[in-house]
């Protein structure tokens, strides 16, 4: 595939940061990015050609994106599959990764099925459809346990920890809808791999540790804490995973390391994902151009990792929703190798998103210990 | 300074590669980019909020520029530096670096007699105002000599090589307007250092060198196949050249490496700089990133070299001006390390700069061989 200008346009359902980076890597590819968002000036619009204003799932919105483009995707997971479909049946803008994955991995317990029915390791669940299913579910499995939503659950919403009997009715009474339980699994590490299905290729980034609090991304490092045969693992696990997904792009697969030095599956996000974002300064290719590439029919890139790396989300510090104002930065931008990404959301809360800093460096341990310390210089508080 | 969204806005005279690459680089630090130029939908187009279209020395777009912007800045030497302090002064908006540097260094001649006054070395020149005066330099230096226009001239157009007296009178002629001549210099390399003033601190990249055919920049290499000594002794010139510099931003200093191990100037362009590019991989801070800090008075970053780094620019190789196609980039994605950068130019002709590749490696041997190795796959010649 020559390049030229005006070059190949990709379409990207949803502007936030993951299309706010998708634009930056585009760019150097000639590739041009439309992006559809309900927020006027998303996150993605100054890096983006223009902007389709309409909500995920909104047909007209879809279309009019569709027609825009030369190829559709994804960067939120609340894009609607059967309406993807539609318009590019309609339009003949083809998709990638292909509605069908979106389809089984919207759907939790759908994936876990197809994922267990194909030997990958997941922990044990169970269908839930009432209080009484949950409660019969956690006498099997014990407390704690996660209940999760189906559908529809991001960054730990969605998602209950059932501790004790007495919870079971409130925590199901919460979830408002179809769910299902899964027994809570005793991990010494939390890990994460970026799958690559190309157009006639696979690939992976290497091992990411990721550190959750709240269930929120704290922190990640590559390469992880652990060994070299617990790494090896993960990514035959990841394999598996990939070849049970259809179409072209990349996928953030976030699995669990149980204190045997086992691998279990937790979950799958069908996009470039949170636990990929240190490959902009970390890897040949970063995450994101690596999906332009995959989705654009390019060859992919190496998955090598240049350096140990390290990542701090810049999460929401403040108690109410407010216009967000980061103190700080200028400390942490005097400081040698932190590189700074502001996501270009007006608005702060508590524990939302806004930014990441990296810093690559000599070893997990030196990165991790630098990454944090310049993370607890910046404050969305007032000083 | 504190980051916010909307965050500074950054208006920039000219729009090409480097208004692109700007582009690029600003969005991870929270930095809106507003270019000005005469083509519509020009290379940063894509990756700036807006565009005025308009001309770079034209004032109603210069004010429209400065009254949508927090600073402004210009990528080009053609803005016209009493435009800038006009509107600059009419609308309050700060311009770095200052408008009096612009004008400095757009005369050659009078950039050569205030550096030479600084005690930089430079090869010898004299003005010369008529074929006349351009035959009596010549009896002084000696054949060949390179003749130059003291305005307007880059990328080698402006610049005339005189290698004998019947040349003289024709070179004149073709220059057409004020100028100057310089002893030619027999050097052994070209070298060059992109230097970084921010609002209270100095620094430079690591010195490149630089390989010119036609005087047309072709590949760069860091560091360069040079001394250490040398290297230290042009990092010092280029620390002096910058001391006579007023305002803020990136500078690309071009120097001579004579046979003695010499340094001589050669050219200064007071803005990120071709030479410079390789920054983007090779170092923690690229060239664009630290223009950026230091124009909106940011700390400037690191100028560490990550890694030994080759750049091959990507020229146009037709004879005629057409659509620019360019073949053979999937080879080139496919090779490890290789990066692609596109300049989003619609049409090619001789020796345009439409793009380039670079490579990080081993050894400046290593990577200068892959690079060579790679840019010969690519081609606007039709296959």
């Amino acid at each position: 595939m020559p390049v030229s200008t005006p070059g190949i346009t990709v379409g990207v359902v949803g502007g936030g940061q993951l299309g706010r980076m998708l634009g930056e890597a585009a760019s150097p590819l000639g590739i041009e990015l439309v992006v559809s968002d309900p927020t006027p000036e998303c996150p993605a619009s100054p890096v983006a050609r223009d902007q389709v204003v309409g909500d995920f799932d909104d047909e007209q919105t879809l279309r009019e994106l569709a027609e825009r483009s030369d190829i559709l995707t994804f960067e939120i997971e609340l894009a609607d599959p059967d309406v993807l479909d539609a318009v590019s049946e309609e339009t003949g803008t083809p998709v990638h990764p292909a509605p069908e994955t979106l389809r089984l991995i919207q759907d939790k317990l759908v994936q876990k099925r197809r994922l267990e029915a194909a030997g990958i390791p997941v922990p044990d669940f169970r269908e839930v459809d009432s209080a009484e299913d949950l409660g019969a579910a956690l006498d099997d499995f014990g407390y704690p346990a996660m209940l999760k939503a189906r559908e529809g659950g991001y960054d730990g919403r969605g998602n209950i920890l059932v501790e004790s009997e007495a919870e079971v009715e409130e925590a199901f009474a919460a979830i408002d809808g179809p769910a299902m339980v899964e027994k809570f699994v005793d991990y010494d590490r939390e890990l994460a791999i970026i799958g690559c299905k190309g157009a006639d290729e696979v690939d992976a980034f290497p091992v990411t540790e990721t550190i959750h609090e709240e269930e929120i991304l704290r922190e990640t490092v590559s390469p992880p804490r652990t060994s070299e045969a617990v790494q090896e693992r993960a990514i035959s696990v990841a394999e598996d995973i990939l070849a049970e997904m259809t179409g072209r792009g990349v996928y953030g697969i976030e699995l669990f390391e149980t204190p045997d030095g086992e691998i279990l599956l937790n979950e799958i996000a069908p996009r470039p994902h949170n636990s990929g974002h240190w490959t902009i300064e970390g890897c040949h290719t970063s995450q994101f151009e690596q999906h332009l590439r995959a989705v654009t029919g390019l060859p992919l890139g190496t998955t090598e990792r240049r350096e140990p790396t390290a990542l701090a989300n810049i999460l929401g510090d403040v108690e109410s929703r407010q216009d967000g104002t980061l103190y700080g930065v200028e400390d942490a931008l005097r400081t040698d190798t932190i590189s700074l990404h502001w996501y270009g959301k007006r608005e702060v809360y508590n524990l939302r998103k806004m930014g990441h800093i990296t810093t690559v460096g000599e070893s997990p341990a030196t990165v991790l210990s630098l990454i944090r310390e310049v993370s607890e210089w910046l404050t969305f508080a007032d000083e």
